[in-house]
């Protein structure tokens, strides 16, 4: 298995043990100095337990659905749909793996809606 | 040359070709019917023609820089660093390679700051 096929993998078992809220599955796909960032509000998360306590303790019955996945060497991209109740919201998250086959940096982007500006109302279509 | 090797290089000419108001090389990279998305504001252009005006026609002194790039197979995810005078912004770009080699959907998120949710503090620095 090449590095690009387990980074692939590893992602997508990221996603799917927040999923199903499998906490030791996730543990285990870890480093310990597993950084996570969100950078539209400038939060850091340092550390597996800090990581992991964080996702205990998130709020809602939220739940992720991986999209797209794309993995590159020993970065992924995952494109997920996330649903909390009837709201749902698209996220951007990356993934990075070490040399031990645990991740040890995410981002995660999570695009809001807006108004579009004026001026391309004649190039655009909505839905 | 494989498709993912391809389908990199063509995902950064793109990028390169719109920092470079490049537009007959960017026409070059793109399929006819291609699609353009930006799901946070619902907008849709359809086609070459009316996504070449869209850029061509973008104001401001907008610049691109790509921070990583992830290609898998026909799909790619940018991650960019996008600036406009003093103003800084990430953006997450999805990009489709045709059976032809030529680009026929592009999403766009450009995700905006925000203010963190309370009662995280416990667990996060800010940056």
């Amino acid at each position: 298995m090449d590095g690009t096929t387990q980074t692939r993998q590893i992602a997508i078992a990221y996603v799917e043990s927040l999923e199903q809220r499998a906490w030791s599955r996730l543990d285990a796909l870890l480093a310990e100095d597993v950084v996570y960032e969100m950078p539209q509000t400038r939060e850091r998360i340092s550390g597996r337990s800090a990581f992991l306590q964080f996702n205990m303790e998130y709020p809602g019955d939220w739940h992720l659905r991986v999209r797209h996945v794309v993995a590159d060497g020993s970065l992924a991209a995952l494109w997920l749909d996330v649903r909390v109740g009837a709201d749902g919201q698209d996220a951007c998250v990356w993934v990075e793996i070490d040399e031990h086959g645990l991740i040890n940096r995410i981002t995660d982007y999570w695009p809001e809606p807006y108004d579009p500006p004026p001026g391309r109302e004649h190039l655009v279509e909505r839905w």
